[in-house]
Parts: C-alpha cells; sequence; structure tokens
C-alpha cells in the first residue's frame, strides 16, 4: 500500500427532485429506477479514516459517541470492499461528524456513506475515479452515490454492479435553487429507509411507478437545463406523491406523512397558484422540503414558519461534490 | 302508458369500500373496475316524480328549493332515458328530499339517482327487475347503481351498458357492521365526482390500480361472506389509499386528504393494531368512514370524536335496497 494511511473526506447531504425507492437488488443497491438530486451546500458530513496495523477491529465515531452493534456492523462491511478493493486487511478507526443535527429533516447516510468511500478510499492509498468512488459509496447507502459529484445530479441506474453510479448534469452555480426545510414538532421517522425500499416491491402500484420513471427523469433533467421552474415544479411533486402513493399502499403500508405534511404541501400549492416559485417534496420522513428560487426564498420560508405545527427552518443552496480536506 | 303517473321511492346512500374511480365510458358510466359496497340505513333519499301532461318543462325541487341550471340539465337528461324506455313524452314535476344534510361527509348522488331512477320508472308505468333499475339509476351517477339492491352490494363493471349494473351479495343483517362517519371541521369537496372521474386516466398509477381491482373485490367479497374483519379491514384501507394516490397523482392532483383525515386514519391503524375491530375509508372528500364491528361502535365513536378536527360523528348500519313508498 502506499504511504497515506489517514485522510479526512467531507460530503453534502442531497435532496432527490426524482426519488430512489426500492432496489432491482438489495445487496448491491441497484435502484429499481433512477433518480435525481441536489447536493446541499453548508450541511455537510466530515469523516476521517485511519487504518492503522496497530488496530484488532474497526472502530466508528458518531459525532463523538463510539457506535457498536448494527451502525459499526455496516461500516465494516463496507470498508471490507475497500479492504478487498485496497488488497490489505487493515482495520481502521472512523470519525464522522455531521453538522446538521439527526432529526433536522435531512437524512445522514448518503453524505455519511459518500465521506466514508472518499476519506476511506484515499487513506488505503487508492485513487478513484468519480464514478468507481459513486459506484462505492452506493454500496454503503444507495443514494450516498449521488452525494458524490457535485451540484445537480443524476444517478444512472445501469445494468448492473459496473454501471449504477451518479453523474453531474449540471454544477451548483448552473441554478440557484434553494432547499427550505420544514421541519415538523414531533416528527419521528417510523421505518428506516433500508427495510422500506425492500417493501416497495409489495405495493400494487410499484411497478407502473418504476416504469414511468424515465418520463419523469426526461422532465426533471430537460428543466434543471433550461431552467424551467413551472416543468420542473409539476414533476418534483408528482414524483414525490408517487413516492408515498408506494409507501403508503405497500404491506404493511408506511405513512410518512403526518397531517402538518399535507399542511405544507397544500400551502405550497396554493402560493405557486399565486405565482410564487416554489414547490414542495418529501423524503422518507415527514418533514418537507421546499424547493424554490432564491428570488422566492424570503417568503418561503415566512409562508412555512407561519404554519402550526412547523417547528423550525432550516435552508440550504446547492452544494459541491464529496471532496477530500486533509490526508496524512 | 298505464294508469300510474306519480310515484315515491326511497333509496339509501352508499359506502364504497372497493371503490369506483374512473369510467371506461364517460357518456354511459361504463366503470374501470367493479365496486362493493354497503347501502347506509337511515339516511335516506326520498323521491317524489309526477308525470303531467299539463307540465311544459321538467322541474326539480331538492330539499324544498327550486333548482335551475346543471342540477336540473342533469335530472332532466335522466328522465329523457325514462320517457324513451315508456314511449311517451310527458314532462315530471321531481321533488326530492334527502334527510341528510349536505356536507355530513355523505354523497347524496348515489341515492338521489336510485330513488329517482325507482320512482320515474313507477310513475311511468314501466316495472323493471332490480339489474335494469341498477343500469338505469348508474346513467345518472355511477353509484347510485348500488343503491338499488339492498345489504352489500357489488357492481359488476360489465362489457357494456347492458350488463354493467349491481347486485346485493349479501343481505344488511348478514353482518352487522357500522359506518361511523368523522365529520371534519371545514371540510369542502374541491372536485365534484364526475369531473375526478374524468381526470382518473391522467394518472401514471390509474392503469395499475384497475389491473389489480379483481384481486381486491375478491378478498373484500370473500371477506364479507366470511366475516373475516382482519381481511376486510385491510384490503378496505389499502383500497382507499389507492384510490387517493390516483387522484393525488392525476394532472392536475385532487387533494381530498386534509390534514385532519391522515390524523383519523393514524388513529384507527393505531387503534386496530391495538385489537380494536375499526378501518377506515375515504370518498372523493375529506371525511373519514370508520367501518367498524357493531361491538367496536362506542369505542369508535369515543376515539373519533375526541380528534381535534372532527366536527360531528355520525353512525349507520347496513341499508335495505331502494323501495317504492307510495304510487298513485
Amino acid at each position: 500500500m502506499s504511504d497515506i494511511s489517514r485522510a479526512t473526506a467531507l460530503a453534502h447531504p442531497n435532496i432527490a427532485f426524482i426519488k430512489y425507492w426500492g432496489n432491482r437488488d438489495d445487496a448491491l443497491r441497484l435502484p429499481a429506477n433512477g433518480s435525481i438530486s441536489m447536493d446541499l451546500a453548508g450541511l455537510e458530513t466530515r469523516t476521517t479514516v485511519r487504518f492503522d496495523p496497530a488496530l484488532r477491529a474497526d472502530s466508528l465515531s458518531l459525532n463523538n459517541s463510539a457506535m457498536t452493534g448494527k451502525g459499526l456492523e455496516r461500516v465494516s462491511a463496507f470498508l471490507d470492499l475497500v479492504r478487498r478493493m485496497a488488497g490489505f486487511d487493515l482495520r481502521a478507526a472512523v470519525d464522522s461528524r455531521n453538522n446538521f443535527p439527526s432529526g433536522a429533516g435531512i437524512a445522514s447516510s448518503a453524505s455519511a456513506f459518500a465521506a466514508l468511500a472518499l476519506a476511506a478510499t484515499k487513506a488505503a492509498g487508492l485513487d478513484l475515479t468519480e464514478a468507481e468512488l459513486s459506484r462505492l459509496a452506493r454500496r454503503g447507502s444507495g443514494s450516498a452515490c449521488r452525494s458524490v459529484p457535485g451540484g445537480f445530479v443524476e444517478w444512472l441506474p445501469g445494468s448492473g454492479d459496473e454501471d449504477s453510479f451518479a453523474v453531474s448534469i449540471a454544477p451548483p452555480e448552473h441554478w440557484p435553487l434553494v432547499d427550505v426545510v420544514a421541519i415538523l414538532s414531533g416528527a419521528h421517522k417510523p421505518t428506516g429507509s433500508t427495510e422500506g425500499h425492500a417493501l416497495a416491491g409489495t405495493s400494487p402500484l410499484q411497478a407502473a411507478r418504476v416504469a414511468d420513471a424515465p418520463r419523469r427523469l426526461g422532465i426533471c433533467r430537460q428543466a434543471i437545463l433550461t431552467r424551467d421552474f413551472a416543468a420542473f415544479a409539476e414533476i418534483v411533486e408528482l414524483d414525490s406523491t408517487l413516492m408515498h402513493a408506494v409507501m403508503m399502499t405497500s404491506a404493511p403500508p408506511l405513512f410518512y406523512w403526518q397531517p402538518a405534511t399535507l399542511e405544507v404541501l397544500a400551502a405550497v400549492r396554493q402560493a405557486r397558484s399565486k405565482g410564487l416559485a416554489a414547490c414542495a417534496t418529501v423524503d422518507a420522513g415527514s418533514n418537507v422540503h421546499v424547493i424554490c428560487e432564491q428570488a422566492a426564498g424570503e417568503a418561503v420560508v415566512k409562508l412555512i414558519g407561519s404554519i402550526p405545527g412547523v417547528r423550525e427552518v432550516r435552508a440550504a443552496q446547492a452544494g459541491g461534490p464529496a471532496r477530500i480536506v486533509e490526508v496524512e
């Protein structure tokens, strides 16, 4: 191995405009359909990986707490992929920190595995292309592959492990969109995404949602490239509802929407019908991401913040790719 | 024509367990899929039709108000079908009264056209079979065909006008279910059913919902026949969510659910997971129909009545068929 054995990487979470829900292959995390997202600037996971012959086992510190059990096992299984690529068997100490709180309405697994993939491969002396890194991150958490490239990103579902990775379709500065997250009071996430993906196929609607995905991807990609907010808004809202339709008709059904979720969705639809350039999307949780043009940001924050049941509002612009911040 | 020229009929509204949404043929109201419902006892439309050579035009009195415009036109077009069957051209005076208020969370078009079909044909001296009457009622409002037979009713979608009608699959006393309607504060119906049906095909999910309907009909029919509440509850909730999934993903999207709708749905799911024999279904509106076994009725009324956002609770048992109450 090379002389590098310690590296720190940074990655942003992302918000999906065309959602990932359900896998063709759960083990490889090959998605049922392609997806499109935007990295979220200002929010970040910063992860340091140190491979060390003195370590007897992998360790994981998450936001300064030592992790054991499932969380550590998932990271350790991911590090096995890196060790196989590097051709060595050293154990690693992983230190990962998010600058955004859990329960902030933003999933951390995407930024976590994107940062881990970059830090671990760099610490192992590997020099991966962006596509290779995206493929690797996908193995830790599907949507993590979208946190590797910068700006507006599309995950190409591919035909197998080799060609299922994300690419940037436009840099962050291409379109100054803002994600205004409405964080609801008492919101909690009843079912984790990994378990949820496995249920997608039990919905009578999933096949139709997946079959229609290329059409939605085409409309969304085109709307981003041409900065067509009206077309963008319509397809983003449709796609989010389609995913929740599948979730709510799974066996067992998954209702992520809370009453206040519907309230925010209705307020955004109404405001848009009156000319506000804003639309709403909901991930596998109850918080609402209101996507708007920068000029509408202030009005959106005011609108959303005034809704009872919204505890907090947080805004993020389009962010850059995962990157190395330190090597040793 | 025969000597009868005036008749009064009564019909109950119905609540669908497997929903009707979307037509194969809008003009003939041939449904995209079969449906199953229960007539609601205690709630009724009472309609008198009088054919009279002295009348220059059809007239309609609805709850003691003279109607003009669209409402009268729809009734007049329906009476044309009856006049064609009877082979005469007399105009009619129609007086129709509901014993339940508009906005009570119960659609009146089903009971209205079932009662009208029966009263008008009887007043015209026609003596139709139940199937013929159901077919005719369907032309006025699709779900009206299900208010013609009694108890638990299935609308057979048929291959055309001739064989698209409803039949009773079990009498009212077969299974003492109760429909506890949670009427929400400030609920309003943003889009009428007739317009909504026409939008169904614009959802990417409608074809999948329709293709899966025979499976759901089979499960629901069997659950009713064997009084299997657990199987009944699961399929009724799934079917309702499937219809709203189609509505919310139509172009334009139709969101009938209000925040309090979700609140009631969640409360019922939770109570059922703790053993309460209750499930919930939502028609093309925001009010929630909680279907329960009679023994659970009191607990359901208490549970639903305590939810903020529920203005009123109203209960109905399984009702009988449309029937003639007076002829002259």
